[in-house]
């Protein structure tokens, strides 16, 4: 027998499935995650197993409706309800989206958002709200604003005309984690729905909607998740579907009798899935979804996330003419950083010639590290290391 | 020196490209379209490049657009007009729904449509109709009624309140090419737009949009084209993008200034992309659309489409108790039958057992076969001596 491993040589395996992993320090899991070797394996051979057995007959459709079951299934085990209150998507964006354009929306109706979305979403509320005849309130949500602030100004914002709050679990550009749960049962006592933006938090903050008792939540599986881009969900409170309109319409949204005519919508949120996707990706995502789960725990895995950011944040502000761009105490995994005597971009191309990759964000002009829970002690070093080279 | 390979040599090695097609008969085109080795490849090596490059930073940002320049491109290449002209999408259902809600309706506008469009289309335009207050036109094109009569009904049907046309080029029913060009003709001169529905047509009839001179078309990479499933396109006539409106908004169709804040729409078409996508798919995808064009021109393609469909046509009228669902002369790549003593699923059912993949359809209650340019008089046969062991 073999003496049981220490979890820190646990971890040290957990990151060898990973090739990205190998001579490089990574940092953009807010971006684009990295797949494992097993999710490679498996994204080649479900290719290769469709084609074998040739992609499309009444076999293969019983295979393709399993694979959509199976995966919406996996996202509810990964972060609670039924697979029916999951609509697979292709993006946050895609799932906000839905969300924004679901509800009938009456001119001079408002929705309430920050300061501090991402572009995609800004430009989703700009033109849901000039095309809809809407009034849309920005709460500041500025490092300078407490939560019970946010908290305030959003029950001040709220009026008759207020139908949706949509913001972001944890913001873009300096990790701050808003008070999403007050938040929401704040709203709940308005009548006004909440949609979460959980582009910065699924798959590294712990969570479970049912728990949250959310309305909306929005997840992908391509960032901290691991898994293959173009794949996402779209969270739906039971029984919450039926009160919003399906926008794009497909196949998959509605119920198709014998005689092929449409007899209805789907259950739940899976009536707000459209048409074709890249079903053979999906298995790599499940994997994905399994492998975190088989490591460790949710809180487990987000005590290792805040270890891992306390020492890159300790570290960080031992550099010269390097400040933080958001607050010391912000629990998730995004640490953004100003080098400030410097063009950002310029520093980041830098890094990448020393094999570290992390990306600039524009508001605000910083850099911004995303830390993973199997982000190690040496990847975190070898960015500082980095960063004291800049000159 | 070898003797040059006779056309027949040429096709049998094409063919052997395709792991799909070993050991079976495959006429699901219409459905899902067959990968290549060499696409199965490149999907895999894409997927691992990407990993070993780490997928997110300066350089493969880079690297990211130029996959999405390039896919563009190649549906440019393949269908005419500029990269710019093409939306890069997920389904021909998803480029539908984006000029569905790109248009600016008015309660009481209308839309023409026909009564054999996909169930897609038809649960999209259903439920638009619905939220916008549309009255929806549909006009016959049964196989009782010739191309000159919908013509006629179709100028009928425009009135003052029409704002769009959307129809199938190639009717998946009954494979019936309704005749789109003097269709857009005449709606060009009474200032309606027209919508085709390009999933039976595109990659297999010879296409050409700028020659066409038509409005929208939405095409597929999934079937006829043979690349992954996830990757579609929207094309938009030059100039006819700006008096649509984006819908599903996300940062890839808005212009993003240095400081992070939006400054317009991308150009032309490319303002209807939206975010995430399967990108490491898109050289798969390219291959394939010009594996295509590297083995014979559109036009050597369709006459290879329109002989073997002929072959089997003439061969189903000699099977008992088997009757055409589709005219004998429609010049499409689909055709439809129905073994009248039988349930067709049941046939289908049978067929795979005989490793002949074929598919149903609801209206009418038939079974479909696609004949690709690479269909083989062997497959034909099989199929249709298949049919004959039916009891």
């Amino acid at each position: 027998m073999s003496p049981a491993k220490t979890f820190s040589e646990k971890l040290t395996e957990f990151r060898k499935k990973f090739p990205a992993l190998k001579n490089k320090s990574y940092f953009n899991y807010g971006a684009l995650g990295v797949l494992s070797e097993e999710a490679l394996n498996e994204i080649d051979s479900t290719y290769r197993y469709v084609q074998e057995q040739g992609p499309f007959g009444p076999s293969m459709l019983k295979w393709l409706f399993q694979q959509i079951g199976a995966t919406r299934q996996s996202f509810a085990t990964a972060f609670g309800g039924a697979p029916e209150n999951y609509a697979l998507t292709t993006s946050v964006t895609d799932g906000c989206n839905i969300i924004f354009w679901g509800i009938d929306w009456q001119d001079g109706d408002n929705l309430i958002t920050t300061n501090c979305e991402h572009i995609g979403v800004v430009g989703a509320i700009g033109q849901l709200a000039r095309r809809q005849k809407l009034n849309v309130k920005h709460i500041d949500v500025s490092e300078s604003v407490s939560d019970e602030q946010i908290i305030t100004a959003i029950e001040k914002a709220i009026d008759e005309r207020t139908r949706l709050v949509a913001i972001s679990h944890v913001l873009w550009n300096t990790g701050r984690v808003l008070p999403v749960a007050p938040i929401q049962r704040l709203c709940n006592e308005r009548a006004v729905r909440v949609l979460l933006d959980g582009a910065q938090s699924a798959g590294v903050i712990p969570l479970d909607f049912r728990q949250l008792d959310c309305d909306y939540y929005a997840i992908t599986g391509h960032k901290w998740v691991c898994g293959p881009e173009g794949l996402a969900a779209l969270y739906v409170r039971p029984g919450l579907a039926e009160e919003l309109e399906p926008t794009f319409v497909g196949w998959r949204g509605v119920r198709i009798g014998e005689d092929g005519t449409i007899s209805g919508w789907e259950p739940e949120a899976t009536r707000f899935e459209v048409a074709t996707a890249p079903f053979p990706l999906m298995p790599a995502l499940r994997l994905a979804l399994k492998a975190h789960d088989d490591f460790a725990s949710q809180q487990e895995r987000y005590d290792l996330v805040l270890r891992g950011v306390a020492r890159l944040k300790d570290q960080l502000l031992k550099v010269n003419g390097l400040e933080l761009a958001g607050d010391y105490h912000h629990k998730s995994s995004l640490v953004s950083f100003k080098m400030s005597a410097h063009d950002q971009k310029a520093v980041v191309k830098q890094l990448e010639e020393h094999n570290v990759l992390i990306r600039t964000i524009p508001q605000p002009d910083a850099i911004r590290a995303s830390v993973h829970y199997f982000t190690s002690d040496e990847e975190i070093d070898a960015l500082v290391e980095a960063l004291r080279a800049i000159h």
